[in-house]
C-alpha cells in the first residue's frame, strides 16, 4: 500500500497519551501512523496482543512490538549490576534505563521504513521527552520529531474525549496510577507522588504481598553475572531476574520512593517497586566486598555513580558510558560465588556469600583474632611510619 | 601516693583483654597503673560502676570515666549524619569513628598526669590498634606504647586462667559474643563473623524485636542537625540519638553485617545494629534530596564517601578531614525541615517530608504532569543544543 | 527626563557588536538605551572616556562604567588562586570567570533603574550568550532578554554599513584580532583560532616581549592569599596581581592556546596570554605542595577541577561553589610564604620557596638521606603490613 | 659452580650503595653474589660493559644486565602518556614507574636462580625501599629480603673507605649529584634538592642546552600510541620517544623540580629532566582536547590522576591498575593525528593538530562565529531550561 501521506513512526506504549497521538497523527495531521513498541520485559503476550488490537482500532498502518529485553541486559542492565547502580543510593533507574533502548529501537525501525517523521508521546514537564528528542536527533537525524502532547498541552479529560468521539473507549478513567514495567523494575505515579509529605498506598503497589514466612534464595554470580538461582543453572541472566523478581514480589520486596534531579531542572518524586534490581544488586555489591580490593571498590563506586547519572540524564550515546563499562567488565574477573539471602515480607537480608575468590582468607589470619602473616612489631613499624605525615604536620604547625 | 614505680595508663574498657593487661601491668611489669575508659554513650551508670569495682580488685592507682559521648557528637558524629556516611553503603562506622576519640581523651589524660607509659588491649589482627597507636603517637609522644595483649599473643583461656590465678573471677567465659556500644551503634563478633557464609543467631543481638505493630517516627532537622523527635524539640542532638535509637531498637531495626577492609590490609566482617543511625541517615539523605542541588548532593557524597574511609583507617587528625567539615556544614544551610518515617519489624520507610526549602516546589511546574516556568519549543531547543556534542561527535567518527 | 518608551540596558563593551546593538534597540526599536560597561581591569582611563564618548554618538540615555575588579577578585580570582584553577591544566579561564561578575552587575543596574528589557551583543554560537542569559533570568527576572546578534545573525561588514549609515564610523575594520582583556588575563581569537593546527602569530599578542634577560621574581602569600611582591607588601592582593603581571608581560610569559568545550556542545580555540594567572598559580601550587598533605592536595584538585568547569559553564550561582569556596579557604590556613621565580622570554620557572609552614622539614629526616623519626625495622614492618592486601590478592587468585 | 653458601640476587645498579653491598653480601655474609641490573633505557652499552667489569672485581657469580624497556613501554609508559600522567601536575614519575619493573625483573631472577635471599642498596628514607621490598615480598616471597645500606645506616665515606679497603676504587667522590636515567626521564638529586628554596645550578644537568634556533616538531598518534615523528614512521613507540628526547634534550626542555610526598609519609624535592615525556605528553592532551569528549577527557583525569598516585606508592600490582589501564586504552580509540610542536631553548609550545577525528568541527557551526545545527531560539530555550534549577533554588530560599 502506497500513499502520498507521510510516514510518522510513534513510540507507542497502549497508554492515553500515545494512543491519543495516534489517532492525532492519523486524523488530525492526516499521516500514515506506524506504532512500535519497545518491549524491555514489562508486558505479557495478552498484553501485546490487545495493544495490537488496539492499533488497529485506531487506524495505524503496521504496528510492531520490539522486543528488546535481551538487549537492553546485554547493554545496560548488566552495566547496572556489575556497577551496583542505585540513583542516589536508592532507585535501581528501572525507567530511566529502559527508556533509551525504546527510543534506540524505535528510531532504527523509522530509519528502516523511511519514515518522515518520528512522533512520541512524552509531556513538556518530565524526563522522557529529552530521552526520545536526543536519541532520536542523533539515530534518526532525517526523521522530524513531533510531539503532539508536549505541544497541545492536552489535559487527560480532553484526549479522553477525543477518543471518544472517535468511537475509541479504552477504559482510562479507571487507572488512578500511572505504571511503568519492565525487567528492572515497576515505577508508580500518583497523586500522592505529587507531594513531598505522601508515601503511596499498600494497594497502589501491582505485586502484593503474599509470603510472610521467611524464605531462603540463593544467587550465583560468574564474573559478575548471573549464572544461577537457588543452585539451579539459568539459559540466560534474564532468566535468573525473573526468577529472583518471582520470589522477591511475593514478600512485596523492593518498595520505595525516590526523589531526584529532572534533566530539565525540577525535582520528581516516584514510587517504585523493584524486588529483583535491590536484592541482585545487594547481593552482588556483598560478592564484591569480599573479592575486590578496596580501591577496586572506590573506584568502581565512583565511576558507576556518575554512570548511572549519566544514564539518567539520557546520555546513554555519550562515549565515555564505553569506556566506563569497559572498565566494569574488567573489574569482574573474581566476582564469581554464591550469595545467601533471606527474605521476609518488604525486606531482605544478605546473610553471607561462598567464593573461590574470597580475600577474607585465613591464609594470613584472622580478622581481631590472629595474624599469620606479620608480627605484633610489624604493625608498631606499619604504624610509625604511617604516622610520619601526622608528627610532623602536627610538630610543624603547633610548635 | 607517691612511687618509684612507673606510671602507665591503660584504655580500659571492662572485657577480658584490657582486664588482663591491667593486671599483667601492675604485676609483672611493676608499674602504677591508671585506668582511663572512654565513654562513648556506650555504658549505663551501673556498668561503670561495676567497671570501676573491678578496677579496685586489679590494683589499679586511679581509675577515670571520660564522658566524651557529646564531644564525639560535636567533632564526629554530626559530621557523619551531615555526610550520610555509611562505609560501603552498609555500616555507619560506630567503632572505627569512636576509637579515635576515645583514644584522644585517654592521651590527653596520660599528658595531664605525666605517665610514662600508655597502653591498650589490641590484639594483633584488627583496626583498632592502629587507631590507638597513631593516635597516641602523635598526641601524647612522650609516652611509650605498651600493648601485651598484642605482644604476648595470648589466647583467651590463658588470660582467663591468668586472672583466676590473681583471684579475679569475672564470667568472662559466658559472653559468646565480643560486643562493643556506643551512642553510635553497637558492634557484634562472634564465630560467624569469622565466616563470610554464615549470619549472625537471632539472639546474638542486645536488643530484641519486642514491637510488631507499625509505629510512626518523625525527625526534625535544622541546617542539618537533628532538633525534634515526634514535635519535641530536643536539648541535645545527642537526646534525639537516643529517642530515636529506643523507638526502633524495639523493632529491631538496623541490623545488618558488613565485611570491610582493615587498615592492615585483611577483610574483617562484623554484625551490628544501629536503628538510629540508620534511620538518622537514611532520613537526612531524603531531605537533602528534597533541598539541595543535584551537584551539593553529588559533591557531598564523593567528600563524604572518602571522609568515611579516612576516620575509618584512623586518619581523624588528617587535615584535610577539617576542610571536609567545614565543606559539610556548609552544605547544610537548607536541610531544614521534619522526616517522616514507618518503622515496622527489622525494617522502616521514609515515607516523605515537609520543608520550608523543598526545590521540589510547583512554582515552575509539577514533574510528569505540567510546565509553568518553560514551554515545548524551549524543551526542543535545550534537546537541541544538548545534542550538539553527540551529534558532533557521531558525526565526525561515524562518517 | 521621562518618555513613554521602554527602557533597555545593554551590556556594552565599546566593540562593534555592542555598538550595533545601542543604535539598533534605540533607532529600530525605539526604545531608550542605557549601557553599562562591567570593568573587570582590562580597560584604562583613556579607553573608558573614548567608550562614554562614543555612547554620547549612540544617542544612549545613561552610560555607566561598573568598576567590580575587586569584587571579581574577591567572589572568584581568590578561589581560583587558592584552587589553581587551570582548565584543562592550560587555561586560566580568564574570559569564562569575568562574564559571570559583567552579568551579574549589569544585571543588578538593570534592576536599579527598572529596566523593561535587558540586552547583550554575543552571537549564537559562544560561551558568552549562555553566561548572560542565564545570570539574567535569575537576577533580573522581570526583564526581557533582547540579543540582536544573535537573532539577527548579521556579518560584520552588515554591522559596520548600518552604523556608516547613521553616521558612525568607528575603525572597527582594521581589528583583525578579537581581543578581550581583564585583570585575570586576555584572550585572543583570529582566523588561526578557527583552525586546530595554526598558532597565533607572535605580533597578534598585545604584550611584546621586551625583555631578554633573566630576572628574578619573588611572590608571597598568606593563607593563600597574595600580600607582597619582590618583598614590597601591596596594599590589596589586586595590586600585587598587577605588578605580577607587568613584570611576566614584558618577558611575553603567560601564552598558550587552549581548546575547550563550549556550553553548547561544540569545541572551541582561543589564545591568550596571561603572565600573572599563570605564574601566581604555579607559585601558589608549589607552595601548597611544601606546606599541605597529600590528601589535602588531592582534594583541592577534586574539588577545583570541578569549580572551574562550572564557572567556565555559566553555573556561578550553584549553590555547591559556594560550599567548594568554604573548602578552599579552610585548605589555606597554612599556605604562607615565599615563592621564587625566575623569569627568561617566553617562560618562568618556580626555583623553590620559603615558609613557617614547610612539611619538608628535616625535623624527622632527610628524603633519601637520613631518618631520624624512624628506624629500618620501622620501615620494614611498614612494608610487610602495607603488602598484605596484595599478597592475599594474589595469593588467592592465582593459586 | 655449587657451593654450600647462600645464594643472594643484588638489584645493582653500578652506584656507591650498590657496589657496597655486593662486597658486603660476599665479603660479610659469606654469600654467594648475583647482581642484576634493570636497564629501563637509561644505560649505554658502553657503560652497561663498565658495570659488569666493576662486578667481576667484586667476586660477583653471576651478573646479568635484564634489558626491560620494551615491557616497562607496553605495561607502564604506555599508559602514563595515554592517561597524562604528571604527578601534581608536573613530574612524570620518571623513577617512580621504573622502579617497579626492575624490582620485577629482578625477583623474577632471584626465582628463575632460586635465589635464598634478595637484596636491594636503598637507604631507609626514600621511596624505594617500599618499592623493591613490596614487590620483592609478592613475587619472590620464598626470598628473604637483605637491605645493608638501609640497616646499617652507614655514611658515604664509610662505603668508599671499606671498598678502598678491599681494593675497589671507583671514582664515586667526584659524583656530586645523584642520577637516575631511564626512558621516561632523569632525576638529579643533590644538595640543593635538600633544601626548599634552591635551585639546581645549570651545569647539573647532564644535557645541556646546544641550541639557540626554534625548531619544529611533528608527533604522530594512532589510538593513543606513537607512531611517527616528523612524518617519518617508527618501528616501535620507544624509537620515536628516543627521536623526540634527543630532539627536545639539545634545547633543554624538561627541566623542573617536583616536591611531592614520599610513601613513608615526609616531602621528597628532586629535579628532573623529561623533554620527551613533557612533549609527549602536552602533546597527546591537546589531541585529546580536540578528539574526545568532555567527560572523556574528565573521567580520564580523575583516573590517571589516582593511576600516578598508585603508580608512585609502589602499588603497580594493585589490581585497580589492571582495570583502570583497560578504561584508558579504551578511551584511545580516536585519538588519531599529527601534533605540532615549536622547540625553542628550554621551552616548547603545541602550535595544533590535524586528526580525523578532530571534534573542532565546522559540520555545525563555528565557535563565537556561526551556527549551522541551531538557532538561537534554540540557544535561548536551551538556557531557560539550563536556568530552571537555579532559577528554582533561588525563589524558594531567598523568598
Amino acid at each position: 500500500m502506497t500513499t502520498d501521506k507521510k510516514k510518522v513512526v510513534l513510540a507507542y506504549s497502549g497508554g492515553l497519551d500515545t494512543t491519543y497521538c495516534a489517532l492525532y497523527l492519523s486524523k488530525e495531521l492526516g499521516m500514515d501512523v506506524y506504532t512500535a513498541l519497545g518491549n524491555t520485559g514489562g508486558f505479557s503476550d495478552e498484553e501485546l496482543a490487545e495493544i495490537e488490537d488496539r492499533t488497529k482500532q485506531l487506524g495505524v498502518i503496521e504496528h510492531v512490538s520490539l522486543d528488546i529485553t535481551k538487549e537492553y541486559y546485554e547493554k545496560c542492565i548488566k552495566y547496572m549490576i556489575m556497577g551496583n547502580v542505585l540513583k542516589n543510593n536508592t532507585y535501581p533507574l528501572s525507567v530511566s534505563s529502559e527508556r533509551a533502548f525504546q527510543a534506540m529501537a524505535i528510531a532504527q525501525y523509522a530509519h528502516s521504513i523511511n519514515a518522515d517523521y518520528i512522533a512520541h508521546g512524552s509531556t513538556g514537564a518530565g524526563n522522557d521527552q529529552i530521552r526520545f528528542d536526543l536519541i532520536f536527533k542523533i539515530m534518526a537525524p532525517n526523521a522530524e520529531i513531533i510531539t503532539p502532547t508536549r505541544d497541545l498541552e492536552l489535559s487527560r479529560e480532553t484526549e479522553i474525549q477525543y477518543l471518544k468521539d472517535h468511537g475509541i473507549d479504552a477504559n482510562f478513567e479507571k487507572m488512578k496510577y500511572s505504571i511503568n514495567a519492565g525487567i528492572w523494575g515497576t515505577s508508580i505515579g500518583g497523586k500522592e507522588t505529587l507531594t513531598s509529605s505522601q508515601p503511596l498506598p499498600e494497594e497502589a503497589y501491582p505485586k502484593q504481598v503474599v509470603k510472610t514466612e521467611p524464605e531462603k534464595l540463593s544467587i550465583e554470580f560468574k564474573e559478575g553475572e548471573l549464572v544461577a538461582v537457588n543452585g539451579e543453572n539459568v539459559a540466560h541472566a534474564l532468566e535468573a531476574i525473573q526468577k529472583i523478581e518471582a520470589a522477591g514480589a511475593a514478600f512485596g520486596i523492593g518498595r520505595d520512593m525516590h526523589v531526584g534531579d529532572t534533566i530539565i531542572g525540577t525535582k520528581g518524586r516516584v514510587a517504585f517497586e523493584a524486588a529483583a534490581p535491590l536484592m541482585i544488586i545487594k547481593a552482588h555489591e556483598t560478592l564484591e566486598k569480599h573479592t575486590l580490593t578496596k580501591w577496586q571498590m572506590y573506584w568502581k563506586e565512583q565511576i558507576s555513580n556518575f554512570y548511572g547519572m549519566l544514564l539518567h540524564e539520557a546520555q546513554y550515546l555519550e562515549p565515555v558510558m564505553r569506556n566506563m563499562e569497559t572498565f566494569l567488565v574488567d573489574s569482574q574477573k573474581n566476582v564469581n560465588g554464591t550469595v545467601f539471602i533471606k527474605m521476609s515480607p518488604e525486606q531482605f537480608l544478605v546473610e553471607g556469600i561462598e567464593s573461590p575468590n574470597d580475600l577474607m582468607s585465613d591464609l594470613f589470619g584472622q580478622y581481631g583474632e590472629s595474624n599469620e602473616g606479620w608480627t605484633a612489631d610489624d604493625v608498631k613499624g606499619f604504624t610509625n611510619i604511617l604516622a610520619n605525615s601526622l608528627k610532623i604536620y602536627h610538630t610543624v604547625n603547633n610548635q
